[in-house]
């Protein structure tokens, strides 16, 4: 439940899953979420989510209430460990690591060779083009 | 170079590309757009973005000058067509079609069944769960 309230409010396509010493382990799309409400029956056959009217979509959020996000996460096999850079990394290569993943974010660690460096922060795609087109159009600070 | 704007100031993670009578096409994820203005010896061999310092990083951007949306897409055969569901589609309707596409976006048409029918508009993920946790917590407006 606090992991979709984090999706909502901060308007997020997805969450980055980190251990307890903020060594980043996963991506949680935020559809990955919505998969892990969703009635095994009605995936198997979408015309079945027509019998749920708008009153019935609380039963949506009401099974998040007591799932933990590794419950929601894809099993170990099947997840994706999120791209990762250095702090010191430069735009382009953040923009290669982003591109040959084909991800919208990456993590920042203070070192991307050690899978237990904790994460500093994380630069979205959209965050790197607002940064290269100021650079692009003049000196940036 | 319109297209980055729009990413970077809407902060979207991607795009919906549409014909010239507003029928959804393809999805422009911004990993997508940044591949194609990369040097293709960096996408080969990641090391080699070291060597562009942020003096460089304009020449990202630069390269986006002149190039159209259909000039980043992927090939015709390796697009994504977007999720579409009706504007009368359920909560459970639209989240099942996210969870099944594994997509943060569903576009939205009078008919989901024409190939041909114009977009509306689009629901995200965040958006979607911002409804439902809201509808959960008491009636709907």
């Amino acid at each position: 439940m606090e992991a979709a309230r984090l999706l909502a409010e901060h308007r997020l396509p997805g969450l980055i899953v980190v251990d307890e010493r903020r060594h980043p382990k996963a991506v949680l799309p935020g559809s990955q979420l919505l998969r892990a409400v969703i009635p095994g029956y009605v995936q198997d056959d979408l015309a079945l989510a027509r019998v749920y009217d708008e009153g019935h979509a609380d039963k949506l959020t009401e099974s998040l209430r007591g799932k933990t996000v590794a419950d929601v996460l894809p099993r170990t096999a099947d997840r994706t460990p999120p791209p990762v850079v250095d702090a010191d990394a430069t735009a382009m290569e953040i923009a290669s690591v982003m591109a040959a993943a084909r991800s919208p974010v990456v993590v920042v660690t203070g070192d991307a060779h050690r899978t237990d460096a904790p994460m500093i922060g994380v630069i979205t795609v959209s965050r790197l083009l607002t940064r290269l087109l100021a650079t692009g159009s003049g000196p940036s600070p």
